[in-house]
C-alpha cells in the first residue's frame, strides 16, 4: 500500500502497450502502477512514473522489483515460470500464477490440458527433436496435409506457426528448426470460417466475467481487426464460447484476464485455437466499447477487487490496429483522420514506427457494422499510410 | 515535438485532478504531457513522468517550464495574465491567451465584457473599497435584498461569494473584506429554478464543438451532482445555452474548453454566473459519458486539432463529486461500491482526504434518471462514509 488511501501498487511485468494502456485504467481506480521495462522510452514506461529499467526474464531485477508490490502482475507471458514461483514464494502474490501462466506459454502443456478437460481442439501431438521429420510426415498422413507446425514457446503475432503444404517441404524446414533448437509440436490444419476470441477476467475469489465474443480478422497472421460483437454469431455458439472460456478460466486457476482464441469450423463449431493470460490485442475495443475496459477488468481481477459490467456500451463496436507504414510521422495524420471522423477513437502507443509493426489501434462505435467498420479501417489505414488504403493496395 | 512520429508537447500549469485526468487522454493520443506541479505528490504529478515542480505563479518557474512545449495550457485560473503574456512572448502559445483568460480570472472583467456582448448576466456593480458598505446598501436599495457580494478574483467552490440578507449584515462582513484586501463587487440575487452548465471548445482555427447542456447540482457552493443531459431542458433554452457559449467563445477568443455556467430562472431564462476556461468539474460525466472526454477535447482544442464528437454515449449520465468524509482509507470501500454495482465508474485522484474536499467522481450511465442517479448516489456516499446516505443525513 502506498498511502493513508491504502491503494494497492500494482507491478507490472513488461514495458509495452498493455501496461501502457493499464496505466490509463490505474490513473481512474487511483491504484498505483509500477512497470518493469527494459528502458525509459518503451511504450509504458513513457508513462508510469514508477517504471524500473531492468530485464523481466531474470530474477534479480523481477524480485527487486516485486518488493514493495501488493501483487505483480504481465504484459507477456515470457517471465520464465520458475522465476513466477520464485516472486510468489517471497510473499508477493502472482496474478496469473505460474502454474496457470504455464498453459499460456508452453503450447503442448496447453493442448494436453483442454484435452484433458475436454475443450474442443485441433489434432495435435508433440514432434521429438529426433526423428521430427518423420514425426511430421506420420502426422500428415494420419490428420490430412498441410499440417500446421508450432514452436512450442515463444511464438506471437504468428510468429512460430508455419503451415507446411506437402510431405516434401517438411524435410528441410523442420531440419532447420530442430537444428536451431526450437521445440515442436504439429497440429492439423483447420478449415475455418472465421476466428472469434471469448475473453472473460477471473478473480482469486474464483468470481468470473464474460465480454460478448468478438471476431478477430487476421492478416500475414496479425490481428488487423475485431468486431464487436461477432456478427451473426448464434446464440449457441456465443454461450459455448463464453462457458467454455469460464470453464477454462476456472480449471486453471487463471487470475485476471484469459483470452481464448477460437476457430469457427466450416462445420461450425468451436476448436481452442491459443491461450492468453493478460488484456489482449481481441480486447482493445473495450476501452471505449464495454462498460468495463479490459485493463480496468485486470486490475480489479488481479486485485480481487468485484470484476466490473462486461456489457456493450454501443451495439457496433470495431477496432481495427494502426500498423506502421513507411513514414514516422504520425501526428501530421491526425488532421485528417479526426476532420473525417469526430467520433473515432485514436490511440498511439508512443512506439517507433516500423512497417507492420503495431504502433496503435483506432475504435468507432455506432449501429451499422459495415459503416462502423468502414469508419474504422479508414482511420487505421489512414494513420499507416497517410491516405486512404485504396491507392495501397 | 518529442521524437519521430512528431508527437507534440503540451504543457500544462498546475497539477489537480484536472491535469491527471488530462493525462489519460494524452496517453491515448500519444502526445507528450508536461505538468508544472506544486511537488511531486499533487494529484497529476504521481501519474506524469515529465513533472517540472515549481511555481505555476512565478515567472521563472513558468518560462523554465514552457521551454520545450508546443503549447502551454493550464488546469486552473491562477496564473497571472502578465506571466501567462512572457510566455507568449517567448513564442510558445498559451491556451486559452492571457486576454482571454482575464474573464475567467476577474468577475467584473467577464460582466462588463458580457454584457457589452449582449450575454443575459445578473444586474452588478463593482464595488469601490471607499464607501463600500454605503455601495453595497445603495445597490441593494436598487435592486432588492439579498445582495450576493463576491471576491472580483481568486475565488472557487463557493469561496469568495457572500450572501448579504440585509442592510444591516453589509458593514461588518464589507468592513473586513476591505481590510482584508478583498476587491469587490456587488450582484443581484436571482432567484433560481436550478444551475445548468454549457460546456463547449474552441480551436485557433474558430472550430466550435457544443457539449449537451447539464443541470448542476450544488450543495454549500460546491457542486455534488451533474446530470447529463439537463433533464427536461427545453429545446429552445439548449439551443440558447449553447450557441450563447460558442458565442462567448468566439468572442472572447478562448482556445481550449469553455465552461458557462448558468441559472435557470424562476421566470424560465438564462442568466450567465461564471466561467471557467479549462477542462470543469461539469464535464466530468463526459469521460464514459461522451464520445470525446473533456480532457481529450482540451488537448484537441489547444493543440489545433480538429475537435472531436461531443455526442452522448448514453441517454442519461450522472456523475457524482466523492467529498471527503472522516476516514482516510478510500479504498477498502472499493469492495462494496464495486460489488454492488458493476457498472458505476470510479475515479479516484490520489489526493488526501480531507472532510469536504473533492478526492474524486463516479459516473453511472443508462436509460432512467431516477434509477442512474441513486446509483451514482450511493456509490458516492459510500466512498465519503463507508455506508449508504441515508444513516447520514
Amino acid at each position: 500500500m502506498t498511502d493513508a488511501a491504502q491503494m494497492p501498487v500494482v507491478g507490472m511485468a513488461g514495458g509495452g502497450q498493455l501496461a501502457r494502456m493499464t496505466q490509463q485504467a490505474a490513473i481512474a481506480l487511483g491504484v498505483h502502477l509500477r512497470v518493469l521495462a527494459g528502458g525509459p522510452a518503451e511504450s509504458a514506461a513513457q508513462v508510469v512514473t514508477d517504471v524500473r529499467v531492468g530485464d523481466d526474464r531474470g530474477l534479480d531485477d523481477l524480485l527487486a522489483f516485486a518488493d514493495g508490490c501488493d501483487v505483480v502482475t504481465f504484459d507477456h507471458e515470457h517471465v520464465p515460470g520458475e522465476h513466477i514461483a520464485a516472486v510468489t514464494a517471497t510473499g508477493v502474490p502472482c496474478r496469473p500464477g505460474a502454474p496457470a501462466l504455464a498453459h499460456a506459454q508452453d503450447k503442448l502443456v496447453m493442448r494436453d490440458r483442454l484435452t484433458a478437460l475436454g475443450a474442443p481442439c485441433p489434432a495435435y501431438a508433440p514432434i521429438p527433436a529426433d526423428g521430427a521429420a518423420e514425426a511430421v510426415e506420420a502426422f500428415g498422413a494420419e490428420h490430412g496435409w498441410p499440417v500446421v507446425l508450432k514452436a512450442t514457446r515463444g511464438g506471437y503475432d504468428g510468429k512460430g506457426v508455419w503451415v507446411v503444404r506437402e510431405p516434401a517441404d517438411a524435410a528441410d524446414l523442420v531440419g532447420d528448426l530442430v537444428a536451431s533448437g526450437v521445440p515442436l509440436m504439429a497440429e492439423a490444419f483447420v478449415p475455418f470460417r472465421r476466428e472469434l476470441a471469448a475473453l472473460v477476467a477471473r478473480s482469486p475469489h474464483g468470481q468470473g466475467a464474460a465480454y460478448p465474443v468478438v471476431e478477430t480478422v487476421q492478416e500475414d497472421g496479425i490481428c488487423v481487426e475485431v468486431l464487436a460483437p461477432a456478427p451473426d454469431l448464434s446464440g449457441d455458439l456465443r454461450a459455448e464460447a463464453q462457458s467454455l472460456a469460464l470453464r477454462i478460466a476456472d480449471a486453471l486457476d487463471v487470475t485476471g484476464l484469459l483470452a481464448v482464441e477460437l476457430f469457427e469450423t466450416e462445420g461450425g463449431g468451436l476448436l481452442v485455437n491459443e491461450l492468453a493470460m493478460r488484456p489482449h490485442n481481441s480486447g482493445h475495443w473495450t476501452i471505449e466499447g464495454a462498460r468495463t475496459s479490459q485493463f480496468e477488468q485486470h486490475l480489479r481481477a488481479v486485485l480481487d477487487l468485484p470484476l466490473g459490467s462486461a456489457d456493450l456500451a454501443a451495439p457496433v463496436v470495431v477496432m481495427a490496429n494502426v500498423l506502421g507504414g513507411d513514414k514516422a510521422a504520425i501526428y501530421p495524420r491526425y488532421l485528417h483522420v479526426m476532420a473525417h471522423d469526430p467520433a473515432v477513437k485514436v490511440h498511439f502507443y508512443g512506439k517507433d514506427v516500423r512497417p507492420g509493426r503495431k504502433i496503435g489501434h483506432v475504435t468507432a462505435l455506432g449501429e451499422d457494422l459495415a459503416e462502423v467498420r468502414a469508419r474504422a479501417r479508414h482511420a487505421a489505414d489512414f494513420l499507416r499510410w497517410g491516405s486512404a488504403m485504396g491507392e495501397h493496395r
